[in-house]
């Protein structure tokens, strides 16, 4: 990335006009991304997500493949994101005495980063969450959506 | 809402299998969502989207418009939510000196609320703004994406 | 339904061309329709969907997940359907010596059937069946996915 | 693929957990795979699509074209398929005494085989015929979709 | 229509921000609208088409499904239009000595008009016309895409 | 493109049958298309375009994004046409004395040309234009919606 490029808004040119910026040159790698975020919600429903006294069921397993199903979704979603190969994709949920904890990896192997792929996987996730337990909690709240880490393409690997 | 649907998630049965809950006896009746959340970002971005020094452009009529077109979308994502007519949607963002500050209202006339058409363009909303900024801050987070009201319906209204 | 429905297809006109058909004039009723299929596998992927020896996990619920969400795409899927509100959806898989049954009930208040809503359910929760096992058995087969009962509308209760 | 893959579920995780299994590392190489599948029906329909009496017109075509469509959806329609390229589709309808016999080959150049799209393509063809027909005969059937021949990738060719 | 809306663009608000206008009280109503649209291309192209030679076979069958498809899509691909029930599409091609007359017509008992649904359903078979002759007529044009008649809703009849 | 192709239609077979032609063994080239159209309107909505008294707000931005998604969208619209990975796309409009001037360049490094996804970036960038303005104007037409350059591929460099 250059200096230029981190002082303007790649997503629009010099008018200000929103583009798809041409990543045609760019070279097909492997690359990763990881991104984390959570879900805060009440006892009860904590306790419904553990299988106390009720069968949790399909309850986590929902959001994770919407997760996974987001993130190929995310060119759809995004109004600039380029299509991309999406080659892997996990969803780690766990079950915490505040909430839910959401850590998603994206893996491709093509021209550009799936940093957006892997923050979509986990916005839905989120999303699908709180519509599981909204008859319990109109409450809940999706928090601290982030990037977590890259890999691969021309700048390497980032972390937070 | 019942007390037993207070204690239960509804959206999975008797033996924990996923479902998509019958609505077909619910009155058609005009109801309402709002939902928020947050972009946090650098000053840099802050600059960037407040026009200082380049065009804003279209920044944040992508965010804006990418949020409307997923309010409708929220049947394609969240796997047991209800197909539902959306009959109006705004979105307002607010650049502060802190980031981006989402707020998003659903209509419709139909049989269930739109509270999760709501919360899924306040979440893309503020994943189309991660997009646009990620070239100049790759470490920007959405946070506190949540209900804030809901009118209409059996339940009536319900505000945070 | 009238003699000549009974005689012709109502999805192409006279000349021959594909055509919507108008269902503005139909009523707004409640109706279901209960479709079936059966995924036919070897002995070691039964054991495998039993959780003989290995978790299960996610297994039955992807393929529960992706029939209710396939039901809400018919319309994308068959280019002559109606767009319709799905107001309910359940879908039952059981696992049997000889493979995976698949029962799912579709319902609704609209004005068409929602026939073909819960055949395409079925198909896709069979389809996402045979993507689950595949690595274990090449050979699975979808089979009888038929429409069992349906109810409401004109032409009231139908059994097979 | 190795014997541990033979005896487990690629797409769940040790804890059973649904995941979108990492091809990044796969060689991109020419694959194709063909799949079949068959729609029972009455000798009224029969008679209808071979045209005796009246135009059959579009009722085939219809079939076809929404087989092609949905070999393009398989990754939108089955959760932990692999977005993929399609670079070639081919339908064959034919219409017997007994119904209408479905084949389909798709062709690609990428990381995964392309079985799962010859197979959506089959089902979604069949549901398209059953819905072209329903009117004359409620009773059809989609039977027999399966797999029936894959070349190319690591395992190379597979006959049934 | 009142004055007011006759003199703005009702999709932005005073601000100029885009949204999508509240329909939730406006009556459900039985609304129509006709479109028409014409792809001009060579007399080889036309030759073709009529089928002089060889088959045309599924030429025109493809863009009369593509348009009806389309209609249903509108609501994804025009950002601000409702999603809205479509009862009812029609789409005739007629090939003419210059080229190919599209005329759609979509039906609907909703509570907006489906001027965009039938405008989208001609746009699209005409882009899919210029996909089918495009290996002979590389300069096809898609043109006079139009609105010549809607019927319904509170503004009643009105004809180009 | 050899002289039989240039005599027939490459998207039915033999026998008249739609087909997505086999590119797998085409090469990975970089490919660019433009296209352009025209919206006209009358002089009180380009009035309104140009933010004479009010602000114009997002009336173009909303055209110009949908036009961009609508490129991504091609290959669900189109129903032969490949998936394909649009690597970078840009729409430009231009308000005239006469309407709405629509250029569109979408570029990819892949196995087919991207003049369908150029072309459907206008048409859909035009229905959005016509969404807009509809309730000032409702005869506005869409017009010479064209090819005008393509690059790259076997057969290289095309200007109308």
């Amino acid at each position: 990335m250059t200096d230029s490029e981190r002082t303007r808004f790649t997503h629009v040119d010099q008018r200000g006009a929103a583009r798809m910026v041409d990543v045609s040159a760019k070279a097909v790698t492997v690359r990763s991304a990881t991104a984390s975020g959570f879900v805060t919600t009440t006892p009860a429903v904590i306790a419904l997500l553990r299988g106390e006294g009720v069968p949790k069921g399909d309850a986590l397993a929902v959001a994770r493949i919407a997760g996974i199903q987001a993130a190929k979704r995310t060119p759809d979603l995004v109004p600039l994101c380029h299509p991309i190969a999406i080659h892997g994709v996990t969803v780690d949920l766990e079950v915490t005495d505040l909430g839910v904890s959401i850590v998603a990896t994206v893996r491709t192997a093509d021209r550009t980063g799936v940093e957006m792929e892997a923050l979509t996987c986990v916005a839905v996730a989120g999303l699908t969450m709180i519509d599981m337990v909204k008859a319990v909690d109109r409450a809940a709240v999706i928090t601290d959506v982030r990037v977590e880490e890259k890999t691969g393409g021309r700048s390497g690997t980032w972390r937070r």
